[in-house]
């Protein structure tokens, strides 16, 4: 169980299973890795693996090791022979719920375009039904009933990584729109502004994913500029410029760094100021692998890049950190299975 | 019933209530005028009046103008006597929904900060309960239920006028957030850009208001730009740049107004694509003096600015053109009473 918080791991140990409790698989399927829980009915992790997500294999094996990662944890769980009342999968890419499906999926695996069968593939393995979703939705969904949105009813979740994802909750529902809602990361914040990844300009994602800060400071550096980044990357023995990196960077004061990070947060500021005007929901949940490392103080830096642009400012929403860590991905897979 | 257009008009005359239907009342009140219709149970107009908003008038006079006007539309529906199941009114401001309270009101007679008991004294002289809501959302909410947005389930409605308001329907439902939702003119299309008349800078309402466009205009011609918007503004005998002032304008191909309004919908796409990546509703409603005036062509037209800026184009919402004219703030009103 390496890689759990100190706090799931306690919990985890306590919440132990009774041998015929019902339990809930869910599945966060990421680039880098697969993680896996075994949850109650209420979404708490009875046991939990993770699994390095097969770099450049094809979609038969990226469910092979879904369900491998499935199994260690339920064997974490004392559940070898339970029978799961379903698999909740959170996943990248484009998902339809209904057919169970992933279609255009980039970083996993070697990728791939066309629709991928993996809730029929990964049922089979498992003998169990299986359920997709979208990755960041269902985290949000999790973040929200279990974690830092309890107190609320509205939410805007933002997921601040390698990309900018986002997901809402209006009156305690995800708002899914046609299936596609939540996508702040690409909300322009600038007309013709930086090219994004997803081949438009001037997208929030453009400024703060954490893909596309990377390539602007690698052309700065390139350019001559100054940082100590790629320095700490290859010590921490890393290809990518990880959230770690960028922590590391802040901390010591690197002026590339810091100058990429201020304005991350100034476009994040106008994004989500943007996206409070028209939804006005309670609160934001900042979440995300950048987002959680960099924690409370950057979500109060956030706060006040929105404050400027927010319309009733006397009722600016908290921007509040997202509090079950890096299993909030799998617990809102499985909380996905019990709401459908 | 001057100002109702022909349709309307001859939809009230077919629907003249029986005398002892039912009825509701619905007022709009603007800063120029307020319209009051009375309406069955579906919201169809029985009858219609249109009273000029008392200018500098103290909240008492515009209270007393707008009962007025009430008593007209019941006496154009032949139902001078009859007792109205309740009177919504639409007003802009800070609604209070539960007080019954209208605050900080600019534009509205001499204008008022502090909350004022709308409810209270319109019921007090109309002997029917009253309830008050914000007059976009109640506008947008009567293009859902009767008018441009009937075949969907969710829609982002704009009302491009003075400013520009929004409203959200989401599943159905108005979406009002913390009571506040829906202001697309306040989502910041450029960060330090454009003044906006709220305070803040780079508001999408900084460059597609029509009161931001005019000072603009005014700017430009008194530094020399050659411009026919205020010939025909006196012409018209208007002491402000009206929708149809602007309509001519782009008719005579006057190269300032075409310059604004390109501009303004260039900025009308970059928020609009912003808010569906967002929300991922099914159509966008555009009403509003100036985007009800500009009709179908400026519509499409509003559709292939937002297109550069669609997370997946090829669902692209259409944008289509509120159905109802003037009168769908008035019968939005007239709605929100059986809503509740």
């Amino acid at each position: 169980m390496a890689g759990v918080r100190s706090g799931h791991t306690e919990e985890i140990r306590k919440s132990r299973a009774r041998p015929h409790a019902k339990a809930w698989g869910g599945i966060d399927l990421g680039g880098t890795k697969i993680e896996a829980v075994v949850a109650d009915a209420e979404g708490r992790p009875l046991g939990h693996s993770r699994h390095p997500t097969p770099a450049d294999g094809k979609p038969e094996e990226v469910v092979r090791e879904m369900h491998a990662a499935l199994v260690e944890a339920m064997g974490s769980a004392g559940l070898s022979a339970h029978r799961l009342v379903g698999v909740g999968v959170g996943a990248p890419g484009s998902v339809d719920m209904k057919a169970g499906t992933l279609a255009r999926v980039s970083n996993v695996g070697r990728g791939w375009t066309e629709p991928y069968p993996l809730a029929r593939d990964l049922s089979a393995l498992a003998h169990s039904r299986v359920v997709l979703g979208n990755d960041v939705q269902v985290a949000v969904a999790a973040e929200f009933r279990l974690g830092a949105g309890r107190p609320y009813r509205s939410v805007l979740g933002v997921w601040w990584g390698t990309g900018v994802g986002g997901g809402l909750i209006l009156d305690g529902v995800p708002w899914l729109g046609r299936g596609a809602a939540g996508e702040v990361g690409h909300m322009v914040v600038k007309p013709d502004g930086a090219q994004c990844g997803c081949g438009r300009r001037g997208c929030l994602e453009a400024y703060a994913g954490r893909a596309n800060m990377e390539r602007e400071a690698r052309k700065a550096a390139n350019d001559g500029e100054k940082t100590k980044l790629f320095g700490w990357m290859k010590k921490k023995d890393r290809s990518r410029l990880t959230s770690s990196v960028w922590m590391k960077a802040l901390e010591e004061g690197d002026a590339l760094a810091t100058h990429l990070i201020d304005r991350a947060l100034r476009m994040m500021g106008v994004g989500l100021a943007s996206a409070i005007n028209l939804t006005d929901v309670d609160a934001v949940i900042l979440g995300g692998g950048l987002g959680t490392r960099l924690g409370p103080k950057y979500a109060e830096r956030l706060f006040h890049a929105m404050h400027p642009h927010i319309f009733i400012p006397e009722r600016q929403p908290p921007v509040c950190v997202a509090a079950l860590g890096e299993l909030s991905g799998a617990i809102g897979a499985a909380l996905l299975v019990e709401s459908r």
